[in-house]
C-alpha cells in the first residue's frame, strides 16, 4: 500500500495498531448502521467492512445496553473500534472501560465539566479521543454568537475543546468539523490545519444517498487531500456502509495517496465504439471486487484513444470491430475476439498480481 | 439558475445561443453514444439529455455518412451541436457546412496543414472550435520528446494549435487537455489557465463506469472549479450519457456554482436511526428526478444532528421513533407519522417551488 504526496505535518496518534497522521497512509474508516447491542449483526457488518478494506470502524453507543456489549464486539473483530458518544458522559466512561481504541465525543452535546472525567479515563487507558464537531449539533452558545454553523464557528468549538483536553495532558486526539455544506467544510478544515498539529478526520456529513454522497465527498475531501490536509477519512452514505469503502479508496487512488485495488480506465463509448465497452468494464469490475493490488486496466472501444490508453495501462484492451488488441505493459501480447476478452483479462490480472508478489 | 464564486477571467465565446466563459454560468455538456448516422436514435438521446438539463451536446463524426446527417439532427434538437472529428479534416469541413455550432478537433490526429482549411471555413460560418487534446492520442512528436503524456506535453500540444488558429484570426476557441490520470489533468489545466484566456472545457477522460467516473470527475473537476478554473464541463461515464448530467450538476451544486435541482441532505443512518432514512431519501430523489429548482431537503434519522440540519434546510424531517418533525425554513410546521412523510414532503417541495416562481 503506497503512500505518495506532500502531507501536512501532524502529530502521530495510534488507534490500536493503526497509526494516524505524521506521514502514515490516509486511513479509511466507516460506521455501522446496525443496532449496536445486536452483537451478531454488528460484528457481521464490521467483518464485511474489514474484508473490503475498512481500517477503523465506529459504532453508535446510544444507551447502556450498547455500551455493555462493546468488549464482546471488540473480541470478535480485527479492526480498531471507536465508540460514538452523544449527550451522556457516562456512556463514554463505560466505553473506555470496555477497552475501545477510541471514543468520539461531540462538544455540541456534552458539557465541558463532564468531559474532564472522560479525559482522565481515556488517558489512563490510552484511548484516542476524537473531538467531532458537527454543523447540525453545534454548541448553542457558539451557534448564537456566529448566527449559524459557519466555518469559524465549527473551528472555535473544536479548538476550545481540544485545548481543554490538552491542558489536562492528553494529546492522543483527532478532530473533525463536518458540515453538509462543502465550501464550509473545506474552509473549516483549512483553518484547523493552520491552527493545530492534531490529525484531522475528514468528512462531509449527511451527504445523502450513494451518488450524491460520492459527488460531495469526492469534491470536499478531494480538494483538502490534494492540499495535503486529512489523515483519516470517512465517506458518509445513507444506507449500507460497505458502499463507503470503494468510494473512499477511489478518492485516495485518484490523488495517488493510496494505491489499492484495480483502476479501470474505460472510454465513455461514443458513436465510434466497436465493442461492448460498458458491459465488459462492468463485468471486470464485478470480478475484481475483492482484488486489492493496484493495477491500471484499460478497456477502450476504438482506435482514437484506445491504443494510447491501453499502452499506458498495466494491462489493456483496445477494441476494433468485434476484436481487440491486448496490451501488457505497453506491448501487444495478443489479438482477441470480443467473447475471449473477459476471461483473458482476468487471467492476466491475476498473473500480474502473482508476478508482483513474487518480486517483493 | 444562480452563478456564484470567483472565476478566472476568460474571453467569451458563443456556442449558438449558449455563452461560455467571461462570467457565464459553467455549462454542462455531454456526448451521444448512438451511431450518429442513426438520426432517430441520436435525436432521441439528445432530447433525453436536454430534458434533464444538458446544455451542449457532441456527436462522433467518424465517416461521411455521419457528417451528412448533422443538419438533420440539428433541425430536430434545441441544443447547440458539436461535431467530434478525428483524422479526416474533410469531415470537419462537411460538419461546418452542415451548420453545427462547434467542432472538436484533436491536434494529435489531424495534421497542421489541413487544419488551415478547417479554420477558414469555421471563421466564415462562425463555428466554435475546441482544440481537444487527449493523453491517449497525443501527437507522436510531443509524446516522444516528453517521454509520455505529462501535463507539460498536453499543454504544449494544445497551445501550439491554438496559436496557429489565432494567428489565422479566429478566436472563438475553447481548449481541453484530458487525461485519465487526475493529477496530470489538474496540473495541465492549471498551466493552461495561466497561459491563455481561452475558455476551458474540463474533463477527466476514460473515467470508467458510473461510480468510479463520478469519483474521478468530482475530484479532478472539483479541485479546478474551486480554484475558478473551468467554463464548461463534461463528466465522461462509460455507458448511457444521461447518467452524466446529474453528476455534473452535483459537482457544480456542491461548490455553489450552479444551484440547480434538489439537494438532499440525509444522514448515513447509524445505530441511533429510528426511521427508514435511506428508503425515504431514495424515494424522494426518484420523485424529484426532473425537479429543477434548487431546494435543500433534509432527511434525518435521530435527534443528534436531525433538528439542526432540518432547521438549516429549506424543508426537512427530523425523525424520532416512527415519527418526525417537519421543518420549513427553520420552523416546525408539523408532526408526521413515518408513512405520511413522503407525500407531505413532496407536496411541500412543489408548493415551495410555486412560491418562489410567484416571487420572481
Amino acid at each position: 500500500m503506497d503512500e505518495v504526496g506532500c502531507r501536512r505535518k501532524t502529530r502521530r496518534i495510534h488507534l490500536g495498531s493503526v497509526p494516524i497522521g505524521d506521514g502514515a497512509p490516509v486511513v479509511v474508516q466507516s460506521m455501522t448502521n446496525t443496532e449496536t447491542r445486536d452483537v451478531e449483526k454488528t460484528v457481521n457488518q464490521i467483518r464485511r467492512l474489514a474484508r473490503i478494506g475498512c481500517e477503523v470502524v465506529r459504532v453508535a453507543v446510544k444507551d447502556k445496553e450498547a455500551a455493555h456489549v462493546l468488549s464482546r464486539i471488540r473480541e470478535k473483530i480485527s479492526l480498531p473500534l471507536v465508540a460514538d458518544i452523544h449527550f451522556d458522559y457516562r456512556l463514554a466512561l463505560m466505553a473506555i472501560e470496555q477497552g475501545v481504541e477510541g471514543i468520539r465525543i461531540n462538544p455540541g452535546n456534552m458539557s465541558g465539566s463532564r468531559i474532564r472525567e472522560v479525559v482522565r479515563a481515556a488517558q489512563e487507558r490510552g484511548t484516542v479521543i476524537r473531538v467531532g464537531v458537527n454543523a447540525g449539533s453545534l454548541e448553542k452558545s457558539i451557534w448564537v454568537r456566529y448566527g449559524g454553523p459557519c466555518a469559524r464557528a465549527l473551528v472555535e468549538s473544536a479548538l476550545s475543546h481540544v485545548k481543554r483536553i490538552e491542558d489536562m495532558g492528553w494529546t492522543q486526539l483527532k478532530i473533525s468539523v463536518k458540515s453538509s455544506h462543502v465550501p464550509t467544510m473545506i474552509e473549516a478544515y483549512r483553518m484547523l490545519a493552520d491552527a493545530t498539529d492534531c490529525p484531522l478526520h475528514l468528512g462531509v456529513t449527511e451527504a445523502g444517498t450513494l451518488l450524491n454522497a460520492t459527488v460531495k465527498s469526492a469534491v470536499g475531501m478531494g480538494i483538502l487531500l490534494h492540499e495535503g490536509i486529512g489523515d483519516t477519512i470517512r465517506v458518509s452514505i445513507t444506507g449500507d456502509p460497505t458502499q463507503e469503502i470503494p468510494v473512499a479508496f477511489g478518492i485516495l487512488r485518484t490523488l495517488g495517496l493510496r494505491l489499492v485495488g484495480p483502476e479501470i480506465v474505460a472510454c465513455p463509448t461514443c458513436g465510434r465504439c466497436e465493442i461492448d465497452v460498458a458491459g465488459l468494464a462492468r463485468k471486470v469490475e464485478k470480478r475484481l471486487l475483492d482484488f486489492k493490488t493496484h493495477l491500471k486496466i484499460a478497456i477502450m472501444g476504438c482506435v482514437v484513444n484506445g491504443p494510447g490508453e491501453a499502452k499506458e495501462a498495466d494491462i489493456g484492451i483496445a477494441g476494433g470491430k468485434g476484436r481487440g488488441l491486448l496490451f501488457k505493459r505497453g506491448k501487444v501480447i495478443g489479438k482477441l475476439k470480443e467473447e475471449e476478452m473477459l476471461e483473458r483479462l482476468i487471467r492476466e490480472v491475476y498473473a500480474m498480481e502473482k508476478e508482483r508478489e513474487e518480486k517483493k
